[in-house]
């Protein structure tokens, strides 16, 4: 495949440029019965969606998607299941000027050189428009895992420049616009974005996702594993630029006597691992950070080079985000459940004869 | 796909377990004309060897790869190239101990769980005993890659424990057990270990690989990006708990006007993106860290569970690494190869009339 | 993948019900480059569109499709692309019999014990009315073969019932709402045509394919076939029941000394192979014929079961083919340019380097 | 992939050539804990195996099977099953006349012209050598089908050049070297192969397979369908020029109300449609037929053409079998197992949460 579709059995496969007609995409592999609607898919579209805080894109989308096939009366049937989101704001004049100019830190010279030609309205296909496709199609996996399995997914910022986030509390995380589960630091991310967009220039974050009431046995050794799916699923967000899985780089410090998590018949005592281990989960919870880049959409001004090559100068005018990686999180979430449903289904395809004699034993004693 | 497949053109598939007869593997995909002996991968398969240094377990594997298949008159006909290595030290007594028992940090209890049994000798398929075959298939695409487009892989240590690498002089790091690239650092690399070794435990590690004489456009937006599927390789390697491209973790306090790499007639002013815009390498040098937990196979003494959800203690006798990330050097330069080589095959399967009319800039000015 | 992916690395995915909102599609792997329009696409819709003569259903299927992404300014950018038709004619009612029943031949029943409930409208997901999506996708790969290498491709009836084709004229078969090929066998087919519409009957056909100008060189053994992967294209067509490449069944009869295509500094003496050796194509044309089984959709009344199991009666009302393997024509031609455009991709993926010292010999002396 | 690999869930990938070291393949995705040992593999490689009787080539290959990973204690471990059998045979200089030569009907030229060089003895990997790893991995495909669902596989020659077999015996197909389930054609399959070998000639056959207590709902739609990916499997077996499922090219001439099978409370009243409706297994008999080319190693002199592109002429001097096509059964027994395990796995990947309402019908009232 040229790269447009994720998964192998419960697959997603997407099209379409930031200002074309459309984007969407087709879910092959939904396993049957299961009860979905637009509006289950509206709720995650809708967190993603710009322009819902003076800190994103002012930009206006709707993203209102449409299910196309593979639901009736109600119930996933089995069959591939269509989306389509129009896209009703096609500014293209905004971008005429980028016609002819590669802009530093994106993917304007890179789509050049590979295709000979691009689409450059709004980035295009490389913009983080096709992700609200992710988006949707996460939803119904994230649908069926919690109806079936119980397991929930939640995404939530853990840093944004210098500022830590140190208490998670999902219950906070989607009541302000920064997706931050910390209350006592709404009020310094609040400052440092509005000096931010001040100064015309963007910042960096990390991001992080959680399951939790995993089960034992998901992913496939020796080279799809859970964790390298997972490393693959959130490196191919946008502006993704490192994937930790529990600990990550903190276990480059760490000593084996410190680092392994002891199970006990109450259950795990740690989860440094971050619920994996040799690539299968453990069903302790399945815990991912990520670091965003900063975008290099920003109103400072910078050299660069044309489509001829010759040197010039860049200025990215009107609507950006000072950060991306807010709007990362219910992507994030998105990817982390079409991985875990991918997984599900291969693991029962395989080992569904399964019955292990070994009790399981709980994610946390 | 069970997961013992990676790639989609140039493809690895591989079996065996650490006390089977033997382990294997097929490479499908090569192209053919290719000159090509088990020399060429028997170089980096000691490179990886463990009992090289008395850091690294005195375990002696032979290693010896046999050429089975696709390679005619000494070169590649383009049909499946199959590979095999004897297991020729199979002390399984050694391991009879483990057999009930889910040793902390490693794979045991999730095998058990997910197929109901398990080879537990010396850890069966999830022992790093499989590597050996990635190594070996590394080695064709290395040599591909080196032949047809000067491309070159540079793996090494950039931290282990507390010790963090400085300088990088790709000459010194094959002339140590470290794969140290920084001579001065050599000295207490070597006291920390001793004293590791002592205390009967292990230390994680940071590994890095970098790649030169990158072309431009490699990479499949928007799942199979070159830096997805970088993450998907790398996280894929056994104790991997983290996988950074160029800046990683670093970019989440960057700011966008200091992140973005300058594009001038003369080439790239930085390379903080590690050589991939938009998932597409740009051609400048492609950089990759990685994170190893420390093994949990110490001789420090800890609580588990055995098979039947007893509690239980281990201790990990005999033969071990103390490190066991210095050994994932040689694996992260071939897991590289493998993912440059099956977007190179996949790029101009695709792309093969493509006439950039812009010039290629070069990766640093 | 759960079987609505077709092709490696041209890939075709595709979506709908007979009777939903719409059926779309994704060319995923499409060079970037070529010059398409709806209208290079609409040609073979329309040929293949119901209703364009009166021994085909009524029912009048707009088939209009839309290119909603990965074509810019003209040119395909290399993206994925967006196909959609809209369903203009939903009369549900036509089918609300059938809700209860199974008619036998369909699939219905096995659509039924597979999922657990299905789309009854119209056949929902079984129906033929799916094929639009593959004709459209054809006709991007189509453009691309003949303008890129000269592949011309064109598939006509060779038998309908016991009226069968012999002599083949590539001018007739567009004249005439059979595809037949022979200008002296249109009034008898019309004279059959006509009775069977009067019993309330329908009838089998053979189609056959064909494609000039081929390459040396297409298809991946051993699994991958240029053969074997056509017959996977053919056979997954509606009603196909058999498969043939090149003498087919025939060969059970001939001698070794008979069959062998003799090959000659000039160019092949026959062609009896089909344009195959070894799954590999050899340069002379591509010859497939396929059976097409009669549709069970007749106003003859046939003994059933309906959904609880219980014996009912079946009739099918209204709009049907009294032959679909008419209709088959612009479907297969689809399918063999999407298997001849993969296997090119796949071909110069591998074999891009290849400089063969033996001379290419025509497909015919 | 380069198309050595088979399958999406339960995927076999080979290796090796007619005249290398060994030849070999990898299982990958069979379940744990199937009861495997090497001689539940070595009864079909003995069936395969030629020089069984005088109507096959006298070459003696002793096709002994040797599993090399995931098997323990007896078990299959749920890991990838290493597959190896070595050549004892290499008579290289068998094959030195054809070094330069390219035999016609035969693999030679498609395979210089597409990889540019080729390992010419006796075929290298486009000998039918291959397929002994077919049949071992088909041969854990049918153990798992027996034991888990009781289906049976049953291969048999159903027309030797002019002699049809009417009448199918089972219990006699593995009595005679023919694999022939009629006994009264015995004698004049005799007589006929002692002529055929007198000319030094060869002739064609039709081979069919039979797959018995069949479940209902395997296979994917819309292009994996069961049938579909049937005739890619047989279609991938050397020699083979046509597929059927059921009656295949026989429903040309059949109308509607002859070929539906009915269905009533008891069961089907035919089975016309070889056990598949829309793709997805009925739970009828799967019925697939195959037409098989007569081999073109004659000792019948014939003109061809050398590696220079010159007219030269062709004699294949020694060991060949006048009847390629009986060696084909065992390999379509084990491609049928192969389809049949490969759709189970992945129908219950995505369907395994289903429960039908409606009753299932027998496959044969």
């Amino acid at each position: 495949m040229a790269g447009n579709t994720f998964g192998k059995l419960f697959t997603v496969t997407t099209f379409g440029e930031s200002h074309g007609i459309a984007i969407g995409g087709i879910i092959d592999g939904c396993p049957p019965g299961l009860e979905i609607s637009e509006s289950d898919l509206q709720v995650d579209l809708d967190r993603r969606k710009p322009g819902t805080s003076r800190y994103t894109t002012a930009r206006r989308e709707e993203d209102e998607v449409k299910i196309l096939s593979g639901v009736f009366e109600g119930k996933t049937t089995g069959t591939s299941i269509g989306l389509l989101i129009n896209n009703n704001d096609q500014r293209s004049n905004d971008y005429s000027k980028i016609k002819d100019t590669f802009r530093p830190g994106h993917a304007d010279y890179t789509y050049q050189q590979k295709y000979g030609l691009r689409d450059y309205r709004g980035g295009g296909r490389s913009s983080a428009r096709e992700t609200a496709i992710r988006v949707a199609a996460g939803g119904v996996a994230k649908k069926y895992l919690k109806q079936h399995h119980g397991i929930e997914i939640h995404g939530f910022l853990s840093q944004l420049g210098p500022i830590k986030i140190d208490t998670i509390d999902h219950s906070v995380t989607n009541t302000n616009p920064f997706f931050c589960p910390d209350e006592s630091k709404l009020e310094a991310l609040d400052e440092y974005m509005r000096d931010l967009r001040k100064e015309g220039d963007s910042i960096g974050a990390k991001v992080s996702v959680v399951a939790t009431n995993m089960p034992v046995g998901l992913g496939e050794p020796i080279f799809d594993r859970l964790d390298a799916d997972l490393a693959h699923a959130m490196m191919g967000i946008n502006a993704v630029k490192g994937v930790e899985i529990g600990d990550g780089f903190d276990t480059v410090m760490q000593k084996g006597s410190e680092h392994r998590d002891v199970m006990t018949p109450e259950g795990f005592l740690s989860n440094r691992a971050g619920g994996v281990l040799g690539g299968i989960s453990s069903g302790q919870d399945l815990i991912v950070h990520m670091a965003l880049k900063p975008t290099s959409s920003i109103s400072v001004p910078g050299e660069t080079i044309d489509i001829n090559g010759q040197s010039t100068e860049v200025i990215t005018k009107g609507r950006h985000d000072p950060c991306v990686g807010i709007r990362a999180v219910p992507i994030a979430e998105a990817m982390l459940a079409l991985v875990v449903m991918d997984h599900l289904l291969r693991n029962r395809g395989q080992n569904a004869d399964v019955q292990s004699t070994t009790p399981v034993i709980p994610g946390q004693a």
